[in-house]
């Protein structure tokens, strides 16, 4: 069978890197271009000695053009702005883009250009592309030919959320959702906020009330409630290096249990199977997804407040990043959608 | 001045140890007798060799009589249904008893029951008791003959919420508290949960629905809202040593900003010199109050919901036990009550 | 093809845990049997939900009959003591057996007895047994009935130094080796040693003179050198999860480079896959070979004191333990060295 | 009695964050100058919130003879190279000065010149300055007007070493010293190397065979011994915020047991209240040492190699710096040596 030919624009970053390696065991890929501006001219293996042994290909400077002609697919890993350019110029000439950015998340070029406070050069582009959560639109990612990845957050806080929002069993004025990141979500770029004495041993709250994944977790709830939806989004960064638990909770409109909750998640998410459900009394944790892509989901109900808590658990990096850019890719190349992920998370 | 003569019953656990630590550098008490049934014979340096050069004193089996005729004060760090008989006979005795176990927290022995799963042997001795949180209960503290310290997260969550609760700003149905604990909080029992590479680069929450420390939080919020409060409340454990982060979030009565809340939470805490309100802007972080007796408490107020967010930070073993305990005592004593308490966290 | 069918005695260990994520992935592997006395009846994702939609197997009893009629070789992840009569019992009825215990690895069963506190009941079967190290031993593993998988320390500790003793360049009076484990490397029972509050932030050296691993360090790096040695060998518990890094020094017999030590190496490891020599100046870390069965090498010339330095990194569950026995079943059965195992560290 | 009037230069580095956390509640000072040339104008809780409630203190930028009128002393937590003219403009305005920075560690400028890669602008200053190592040198640093303190990594590996090498018990020859530090030891500048993600579950060597306090370990070895000694110094970093664990082994000349290494070591420190002699079995932890002036040795004899192993632990920020530095001021001004830093360590 012909392989899935790639490039991967931007691959020296931690989402790059993850990218290469999910590739460099992917059946029905052949990686055909990894583009670095800062790196052009090392090998990838220069950028992750982890990858030595494995592949032997150098970083070179984007050539769209080149690209477009040698590769079926491009996966856009650089910072947001700079992906707009990128995406429609490829776009234009004819291969599927997939961008890890966040330039194309939101529908609404004005709420990019409040939250992001950037101007949206590609408005029209919006339209074409689709938010590439599989599990809420796997069949506009199948046509789609621009992607945009979700962050890291929103796939793990829209997972725990779209079932109850879907079948109208909470309150959607009492969403209360509270993320714990590893530091990994951060970037490769050292900060003092990342600086090891300064997060080790320590944790802390960040970007209260003003995150930028905000408007896109209120974007997808809304669609799934069928009107509009604003939650409470509180993320925190803790000593970890992978992984994002989200603690989402929500007043019930009626009685329930944490059975009937498991049940109504498994109805909900039986044809995905990146979404594991728990067993009541069962919650996830980071290490059981590590390096995977699954997100696993663990419900409760508490009859003294009346409330739902959902806990969902990913690996930013693969999940949240890489390994949802390869079940995209998947499915948009009619592979099956597992191929190439088919691995448990590394525990211990 | 004559020193206040002190005896730890369970020195050899973190809180034990903790104390140890504090009162080896309290310049008004005087350590008269270390007792534990595990390593009697032993030496406190033996358990805590930290503590080498600052003390050397034996640890001895407990002997209520000889504790009660020689010391002012004793402080029980023995695990619950344990502290009942004990502080029962010290105060019998006529000495002070500051206990650290849950015994004694809960107003209604038949609370007690449900969640801890054991009979109250002492119910007539709760009400002398008093729930040992200075900021709420100062003078009562000051009086009181067996002070029942809180648990570390309530302490945490109980400071973040009692001033929005006292001027009734906020919706008491809609009250969600997240907290985030370092592993010393489970003690010094190893477990597989606390096993090092079961929690390391991991995160998880547990007990969900299900903390014992659930009731307590309630029974204080109901305190001070005079009616009744039920909190939703999930612990969760992370890769840290000391700390717990609690973010609590609640519907907010009307619309407000993070400085009215930082000046309302001021005036609340005027008289607490161990609570420290953070800049609008600014939010806690395990690391500024590492090793010492504060509580850090930041505030938002999040106009999309209509939500407060505030968030606590303090130390568990010491403004979460040991620190409140001292703090106890310098105003049972009418010492200062920063007394042996005043110095800063350690950073990094 | 007809597929290799594998049990694993012991599966529910962070080893056999891992030996099920490897083989899992293995595409010539059939696993026939996972057994465990603790949690027989229960499912292996039960015991590791990091596993759950990848494999769906119960752990059973061990029937060694069973085993051996339906099985072409065992892996036994059972503590040493235990795996010699399974291994007498399984070699007997003439299947492969791949033991990770210490029940085979000294040659010399007296030394086995000192070192282990325990009789040695199979002594004629160690003359059958071959040590599982590739790198050295090769040939002896392909036709080995009885492989007796080395040490993790082992492992990293003969790995550095090897080509150093073949080609006589150090002293042999004068090796010290200093290696640093990640606390996995204690298994899965939790101890106060593991405990998260105490090793987390924390270092320290244990079994200092007297670590079991050290006769099997001597016994191989005796047999390359042809003559007796004895090297220093003490090693350190880190906070981390995986990974060994092993700081080796010696004394060298003339003048050298970090540029010749690096082609000395680079030669004699020319046919072994998974050993990687890094370039002069570059020095192995312990995440570029998290959860791969790579063993990485950098190497050094300190001029002032006319001293080796070889710096080793290794997984201690992967290459350590369970891909070294992947790799050993790969020879055995003639598959690809590297079959299943083609797959470079988790970064970060 | 009259306190000491301190001046600290660069206070908003770790060092200096220390320092003031020390002083603080040292009894016989005053603060009386923080000075910062990046943050003039800040308040020291501005940069170090653990202080908020302790001192209350703006940082304002250096002006000498202010520092040089006001104080009695001044600490300079500056980098190498900017320490000299601030050194030589104070000593010679007549106060005392305590240097962290390498500027006036050796003796010989040649030296300093080849290992920093910078000129020495001070070669007199350097002869009338003594350092500040107090169990080395306690009378000369009673004397000194320039106190050059010792690098952290020295501290640990001489203090390991110097009754070893005093009494002539070991091989001068086969000195090797493996050090661990945790990430602070690197400073406050974020970098890629101290970057959460890239050493969190990780370890690695750095600056093999080239580490800066390599020939100041030299010095005062040969110091000790009364002829040239150069022992080899492999320096590594590990997932921890604060503490050096070196383990330093050497070749002995004779054959002797714990026992006599720990009687030989309590004698030659029987004057020094900070190191702390480890029973026989015993060896230090970082964490008995966290936030605390002490050096723990622990000594085994490996009979095998003929070895002898020598432990050491200390805190790098206090005894390894800040805590040194008011050790040193104790004895310069006469006050106990102890004097504010009678604490031990926080564990956990």
């Amino acid at each position: 069978m012909k392989k899935v030919r790639v490039a991967i624009v931007g691959a020296n970053g931690y989402t790059g890197g993850e990218m290469v390696r999910l590739l460099a065991g992917h059946p029905s890929v052949e990686l055909a271009a990894l583009t670095s501006r800062q790196f052009a001219g090392k090998n990838i293996t220069d950028v992750f000695p982890a990858l030595r042994g494995i592949i032997d290909m150098p970083l070179i400077e984007l050539d769209t053009s080149a690209v477009a002609r040698t590769c079926d697919v491009a996966f856009l890993a650089v910072p947001h702005t700079q992906a707009m350019p990128i995406a429609a110029d490829l776009v234009k000439q004819g291969i599927r883009v997939v961008d890890y950015s966040a330039d194309f998340r939101l529908k609404d070029p004005e709420v990019y250009e409040k939250w992001y406070k950037a101007p949206h050069t590609e408005p029209a582009l919006i339209k074409k592309s689709v938010y590439g959560l599989p599990e809420l639109h796997r069949e506009e990612v199948r046509r789609a030919q621009l992607v945009a990845l979700p962050g890291c957050y929103p796939t793990g806080a829209i997972l725990a959320l779209a079932p109850a929002v879907k079948y109208g069993i909470i309150d959607f004025n009492e969403i209360v959702i509270n993320s714990m990141s590893g530091v990994s979500g951060a970037g490769q770029t050292p900060s003092s906020q990342t600086h090891f004495p300064e997060i080790a041993d320590n944790l802390r709250a960040y970007a209260v009330t003003s995150h930028r994944h905000t408007p896109e977790i209120d974007q997808e709830l809304s669609s799934v409630a069928g009107k509009e939806v604003h939650a409470l989004f509180t993320p925190h960064l803790v000593p970890a290096n992978r992984g994002i638990l989200s603690t989402v909770t929500a007043s019930m409109t009626s009685e329930t249990s944490a059975a009937n909750l498991a049940d109504l998640y498994r109805t909900y998410y039986k044809d995905a199977p990146f979404v594991r459900i728990c067993e009541p009394g069962v919650y996830p944790e980071l290490r059981f997804v590590r390096g995977s892509n699954y997100c696993d989901i663990g419900l409760a109900y508490d009859r003294r407040t009346r409330k739902l808590i959902s806990i969902s658990a990913l690996d930013n990096i693969c999940k949240g990043a890489a390994g949802q850019a390869v079940q995209c890719m998947n499915i948009i190349f009619d592979l099956p959608e597992q191929s190439g992920l088919r691995f448990g998370g590394l525990t211990p």
